[in-house]
């Protein structure tokens, strides 16, 4: 063996012998060249093992090994242009460290159903590969960019005795002799975090008992959550807008070669710079009956509307105010016109639909007494929530980003079960 | 109003008017001189409103100002080595946002389930607003070390179908129909996820359903878990002790003010460097009987005696190699001795207990095999789990570290709920 390194930093070695531990991914068999395509996780390499070249035994093993063994692989680092990745290693030893059979997925076509069942393995795949490695870049610059603009990570509970967003898509589960809800959203919580720390955010898994069965619906998904004291919803679309295009740049600028694998087109992505247009929910209403998409006055928009808004701009739109009875109970009334909320969604280009909600928040007590009990909510629960208006009510704003929606958008994917390791969907919980 | 700044940056404002929003922590009446501490969530500042040098509308809010009323104070910058934070405000205007009355939590002394029944207002209190801004530095620098040393981060799901670490302590939900689980631990799924990134982490909220209400137990609490591909024992407990020499040092580096509030002494803390002494299990038994608190063989080791052992040692302790019996199934059998697993806890000193559980997996599939069936775990829910071992198995190592235990060791506390927002205990679901 000699100085053991990862394919990410091959390009550090090139004329020295190394060893790379990983798997082989693909095998080219001329004769006395076997080319081997090894992965170790962070790259790939071709591996040439020549028979001239080699010990008998070390040549054995590169005929006998199959897709998906665990090798160990030591050879020369030689640049060569033709190679993926520029290098290739011309290989003086092989050891098999487990020799795998059968590995069912092979380079011809499979079924969704067959590749989600085999989850675990299928990760190993280039281009799921390249989405989780695209995935952790887009949630290490969120919490960049939160952290670096004066919000607190302050995390919320999972478990809660009520719920946020209504009863019919919650989980429910026992807790000792009471009865507890899977949160679906940490905002209620945050909006009693600023009011210690003036920013925060919380980034969790959130739940969603819906019984749809869309491209752009999980029932477990990561959603990131600012929520910032004595702020307005300008203040919440300038930092939406600000966030957005930062993540769309750190993902630009560190997975080129993942979008690459991906075959995104990343044209449309470099558009995406402040300021993002703004558009009132009137505006956006005339906007889709110009479309041939009307819609009555008061509705929410479905995924038709959202795809036919996000198509018309070359980067993500803000649509605001939305008529009240359209939005939760705790959204801020427009002074303007009581009938509208403080409301804000953004809505990605290229038919990824809303990737954010948000708003500003009812501060004053009595108006957000009213409303729970407009919306029939059980006002006992809320009486924490209830709190903040009582001590020290500010104007506050925020909003929650879905991570998943996001990074299917920035990788081009068709499906957003592709942008989350395991995904849970309508009668998917294995693996 | 003057430029709106954030008190965490007041000292580049000396001699300027400055405009503060936040909330009243104190007040002291002098007569003609009110002094107000404001707080605005990233730090404390003295403002003092003097009768004579203020319009009689601001002099009147400053007397009439409740605690934890909000408010926006505008006042001039100064340097006072007497004041807390070493500057004060000398206010020139003071406006009430909304007046808060009879704020619950006062200066004087109240029981701890009075103060958790109205945890979202008792995180404004500067200890436990000190606590977590110190759990945000945490659990930035865990990523960090992690994202800087080769570890993605690859999710890991919170719905399952089956238990990873027995099934008395799991909280069960309906999931369409089947029945699924909230994961005590992300750690079998990062072991499929090794295999195609090499290292990974999960971090996220992890649910034990279990009825122990002692100072280190919470029901629901924080985990990152590191997994590595081709790692064993040893480099799993280098890796550990780097991580949690990392953590402790950016603690004490930007959270000095912090440690300060709580009166932690951070003498103990400085010394937390590697390497970490590595006890044997055998050497942990001689060391209990030693000090008078014997054990037999095989037993694992409860609060009293993770104490004892904490406090024989200057750091951290490794215990390592335990009693195969007394660790999961999954854990690899250590080779010289196969009644004893490849298993390391990592127990934390002054009394803080076990902070890190981790080891080398079983790699081989037969092996795994009849661990299941002597385990009596259901076969069927672990079949890819078993893949693993089928497709490529490496040799390969990982560990568990609590956000919460951590967190309270470092900050010093006597009892973990102190340690996350909104702790989830036994009896305890509110707020």
């Amino acid at each position: 063996m000699a100085e053991i390194v990862r394919l990410a930093d091959i390009a550090r070695y090139e004329g020295r012998e190394v060893t790379v531990r990983g798997w082989l991914y693909n095998k080219t068999d001329k004769g006395r060249l076997q080319f081997l395509l090894v992965r170790d996780g962070t790259g790939l390499i071709q591996a040439v093992a020549f028979q001239r070249e080699i010990k008998p035994e070390a040549f054995e093993a590169a005929l006998r090994v199959t897709q998906e063994s665990s090798i160990v692989v030591t050879g020369l680092v030689r640049r060569d242009a033709r190679a993926p990745g520029g290098y290739e290693l011309g290989l003086t030893d092989i050891q098999i460290v487990q020799l795998a059979e059968d590995y069912p997925i092979t380079p011809k076509e499979h079924g969704i159903e067959f590749l989600m069942d085999r989850r675990h393995l299928w990760l190993r795949s280039t281009k799921e590969w390249a989405t989780m490695r695209l995935r952790a870049t887009v949630i290490r610059a969120i919490r960049d960019w939160l952290d670096s603009n004066g919000f607190l990570l302050v995390d919320t509970p999972i478990l809660t005795p009520s719920s946020c967003e209504g009863t019919t898509t919650l989980f429910e589960t026992e807790y000792f002799g009471e009865k507890a809800y899977l949160s679906q959203s940490g905002q209620l919580y945050n909006e009693a975090t600023i009011m210690a720390f003036g920013r925060t955010y919380c980034f969790g898994p959130t739940f969603r008992a819906e019984k749809s069965k869309t491209r752009r619906h999980l029932i477990e998904f990561w959603m990131v959550e600012p929520e910032m004291a004595y702020a307005d919803l300008d203040e919440c679309m300038a930092v939406e807008e600000q966030l957005v295009s930062y993540i769309v740049g750190r993902a630009l600028e560190e997975r080129a070669e993942e979008l690459k694998i991906l075959e995104r087109d990343t044209a449309p992505l470099e558009r995406v710079q402040p300021p993002f247009p703004r558009l009132q929910y009137d505006d956006a209403l005339a906007l889709l009956a110009e479309k041939g998409e009307p819609l009555p006055w008061g509705e929410d928009f479905g995924a038709p509307h959202e795809t036919i808004i996000g198509a018309s701009h070359d980067r993500p739109v803000f649509v605001h105010r939305y008529p009240a009875r359209c939005k939760a109970f705790y959204m801020e009334p427009d002074p303007q016109n009581p009938e509208l909320s403080l409301s804000v969604d953004l809505i990605a280009p290229e038919g990824y639909g809303e990737i954010i909600g948000g708003g500003q928040r009812i501060s004053d007590l009595a108006l957000l007494e009213r409303r729970l009990a407009e919306y029939n909510l059980p006002r006992q629960a809320f009486e924490w929530y209830l709190d903040l208006r009582r001590y020290g009510s500010v104007p506050h704003s925020g909003f929650g980003l879905g991570v998943e929606r996001t990074v299917a958008w920035i990788a081009g994917l068709q499906h957003i079960r592709q942008a989350i390791p395991f995904p849970r969907t309508l009668g998917r919980l294995y693996p």
